[in-house]
């Protein structure tokens, strides 16, 4: 019976035409920097992204603690967002691993304000660590696939150079950003001197991730991936899909969107469920029940029995996501078998 | 000339019994626990607070940071107020000595609500740390120097054990806190699985502050303490000086808030001054300008040119602290100086 | 024109079966644990091993340091022979992303002796970081990949269970050390808490190491996993690769021996290269010169110019490695080449 | 009844004279950088070494780990003798706090070679940590006691200055290796970019170590004790105590060689006792048992229930140490109780 698996676009399984440029895949061995894919997909980023240079890293995960890592030293303090994926699901690695201190601002969607990041950065004083970095994410997981524009990222970043601090992206859903805001992910990442972006996820690679950046960053970021232990060998393999999937599958990622505002409305007609309409922007939907008697966990259970599959939060709300392997058809099936619970 | 320092009670000078005390102390090698001096600061430390053992160090914040390092393990996950010593004045210890994220929780006042702190602990999941220390501060430094009140952390405690989650409370000021309570510290901090507080500050010590808690917890504390290199050899002679700033200066802390008082209310009927007075709870006095042409940096240059000296925090707010070397009779001389500037 | 690629084992590339089976692979979002060819990887990799469970790496060094995480804390101090990978290849990651003290020893042909480990074993004092950790390599790399005999393993297993402290074995080329010994990877380990095995090297995967170990260590090193980034996705495109190498390449090391035996005995009759034979135990020849005019960077670029590549280490010795895409003709051709330099 | 405390230098007690410096020290609080008699050590102390500048520490440990933060960055290597107390005494504080590998070197004495040394330093190469610091320490603690002449310190700081890495000495005993060569600090030093040496030990002063090397060094060792909690208030208290133990003391080292000499002589005419007598250089006597019946912690309660206490290793040798509260009549007592055990 089929699956409908709403937990994550990070579900999504290779196409055939990945499936098949892995097994044609030329490969080297990577860490002697010999994998010729590598240096394509490589190249074919920094160029999408206009940067230096691009690295290949098996997660976004590690992407974003190798620029970490790469942007400052242990003992400094960064600051970000205080919802950020860097900081709530990254296994307290920029702590453990960079032995950096996080200061977390609030925000409204995601979106720091630039006399809030101005005020969190440290003057020199015998007690304070050194501010080394701000980061922010777009799309915004935690605040429910929600979108930085262009202006709202320059004009962080025009603090960030004002303070002679670099700017790093969690872009793990940049493409979703740039289709939701109808511009290059070249244009709106500009202001930003690092970005990591997901090639799993909505494009639906089945491994990898990339960091792009200065020559100089993306070399000690190589550095910081081997001691990591992502300096992997022939990896083309699984670069080879990520070349399709920047060729075959960012135009496609607005169909996931329509079926996030289909499912969003959908869901919002229900009187016992509050959809927050305007946070859906891209392929995240995200829902509380008006009832308090309703508990996210049993709501998942109940899916479950229809073969549908959300997560829940704990904390009373429900999230959704679409993606390549999720039709229009499915949403309406999924709508109607909550409708008759 | 003389100088008036509202810098802060650090700045205090010992006592001539102080000093006496250091001359005559009878000593041994410490790292062997040979030091009948420290051992009898440190047991009576341990009934004053009524706790198991105690811990003499030569900072609060080396005291703090191995009661960090004491109560968790590298890669774990604290909760703090946002505007704590711990997080925002100790160099970033947390992260590089310890390994550690600090969930910054907003408040009011420096205290935190339980709901807060309930839904800050994090539940198991592959992406998570492990929630293991909730931390408090009383007085509040950075609010102006604020008290919890014990039912304010009783209830923070109740959380904490439920979760079965140790409290530490960073006590630097805690006699001024339990002075203002008109209550004990024993009383004060039952909660608390830790407590570290200050010897010098308003006690005037030239040096030392005391870490209390569990037997077993002050065994680890030591270890980490060694490994901090605050294991020091013939300390009885700075302990016997801890011994005499709790025997002669905790009931003269009163004086210190009268005093910052009369401060406080004296500038706050400077029409150009903004004291939040209900803040001034203790020996601290925060205010702000009315005038934003007016700079904290300048303000307290003028004050240096007539030999008082206060700290400004950039943003606009100066801080003036009250203690052992502030006579009331400076308080009227500060206030009249400022009223002709 | 013809490369013969000597560096390393690294260099294999992944064999027709591998990369059909890569496109066939059956896959799941492995954070989810919903991957079935990982979980078939990881099965039949417990089995060979005899140990409860598995966890598959994208490389061997994500594996080796995720197994000192799991089992240690940071603060400890584990002990390993001197030349070890763990500590001479890892880019320092055992301290700065375990926080661990190496105990180095030295030894011949990389086999610690008992008493030797015994004696540096920490006893309990409060200057001493904690042993908690002992490492063996088997074969061993620096050494010439020399081969742990299963005694020589099983009398320091001894000395680990006596002091109840676990052995962690980096098993990078373990499969050479049975074929060498004639024995099975299970029979060989028995001894070890924990192992760690490369797919990649001679197995030929392109990508992927595994570690086995008990039920409770490999849930620790999961999340160690996640920590460093290696919680990757659909990768069971990558596990099917190393389902392949495990099924099709163990049998065939033995051919890689007989090449590097060749390869030794050949050199070895240059009157002016010194091989030290009796370390030609695996796929890996080490020689020097005897003319200490002949720089190893010189030779290396000088057979270079005849396509062939091969490691040197600064210090005068040139390392050969033989594998899969090595041909005994290869061996032939590249002894004709050195011949005539 | 009197107690002969062979243990180790570090149990020697204050004279009259520190302790009424003490009680007289003009103090500040020297987070301000206000007290001047902690400033006064701190130029008498870059003098008497002929460094740019110097910087008080509660004890060696912490400047010790102090220095290696101001002089790398976590994720280096350090090369040291193997046996240094940074290394072996240190808690593990190298890893944990500075996320430094430790590269262990062997040596007859303490002495390292210029060769091992270079061959230690590690070229550019993507699997490797950078090499940044070089550490010896003089007088050699676990060899003895032994001491580093200034042409072997300066051949290593030959080749640290050819490879651009800072060399840090660990002078806990540096007053001692200079009495027994006859010579000044300031010479014995001058190789060394920065030098810890210790207040207490045979100085005497109950607390306190001070670290000097150049004034950027300074500074940035300055942040490093402020994050380790080494930044202290009124510490003139205790630096007051140091200036006496310069003045007063180093003279004097001379007796606690001599009584050392003539222990170990006497140590030695036992048949049933081996003194390495040609390591006995300074105030340190190490010896072991020719009958191997003899157990190092039998020996040492024996000597207990006379009131003589040793230190023991647990490898069978036993440890004395001479020291200011030494005298000779006291040798020749504990050499009598030896000989009729």
């Amino acid at each position: 019976m089929e699956v409908i698996d709403l937990r994550s676009d990070t579900v999504t399984k290779p196409t055939k035409r990945m499936r098949q440029s892995m097994a044609d895949a030329e490969v080297g061995d990577d860490v002697y920097e010999d994998d010729p894919t590598v240096q394509a997909l490589e190249e074919k980023s920094s160029e999408l992204f206009s940067k230096e240079a691009a690295l290949f890293f098996p997660t976004g995960t590690m992407a974003n603690q190798a620029a970490l890592m790469a942007h400052t030293k242990p003992g400094d303090e960064i600051i970000l967002e205080q919802d950020m994926h860097i900081y709530m699901y990254e296994v307290g690695g920029l702590s453990i691993l960079s032995g950096l201190q996080a200061r977390q601002l609030p925000s409204e969607n995601g979106q720091l304000q630039p006399m809030q990041v101005q005020q969190a950065i440290r003057p020199e004083n015998i007690h304070f660590p050194e501010t080394t970095l701000i980061c922010l994410e777009n799309t915004h997981n935690l605040h429910g696939g929600t979108v930085l524009s262009k202006d709202s990222i320059d004009r962080i970043a025009k603090i960030a150079k004002k303070n002679n601090i670099p700017l790093h992206l969690d872009g793990a859903r940049i493409f979703n950003a740039a289709t939701y805001l109808n511009t290059t992910v070249k244009e709106l990442v500009h202001g930003c001197d690092s970005v990591m972006f997901c090639l799993s996820k909505g494009l639906s690679a089945p491994v990898g991730s990339v960091l792009v950046g200065t020559k100089s960053f993306i070399e000690k970021a190589r550095k910081c991936r081997k001691l990591l232990g992502g300096g992997m060998r022939q990896v083309g393999v699984m670069a080879a899909a990520g070349l399709v999937a920047l060729e075959d599958m960012v135009t496609r990622l607005q169909e996931d969107h329509d079926n996030a505002r289909l499912l969003a409305q959908g869901l919002d007609e229900f009187s016992w469920i509050n959809v927050e309409l305007e946070k859906v922007q891209t392929n995240i939907v995200r829902f509380s029940f008006d009832n308090t008697y309703i508990f996210d966990g049993d709501f998942q259970l109940e899916l479950q029995k229809h073969n549908i599959k959300v997560n829940f939060s704990g904390d009373g709300r429900v999230r959704m996501v679409t993606h390549k392997d999720i039709t229009t058809s499915q949403i309406n099936k999924t709508l109607d078998i909550i409708a008759k619970l």
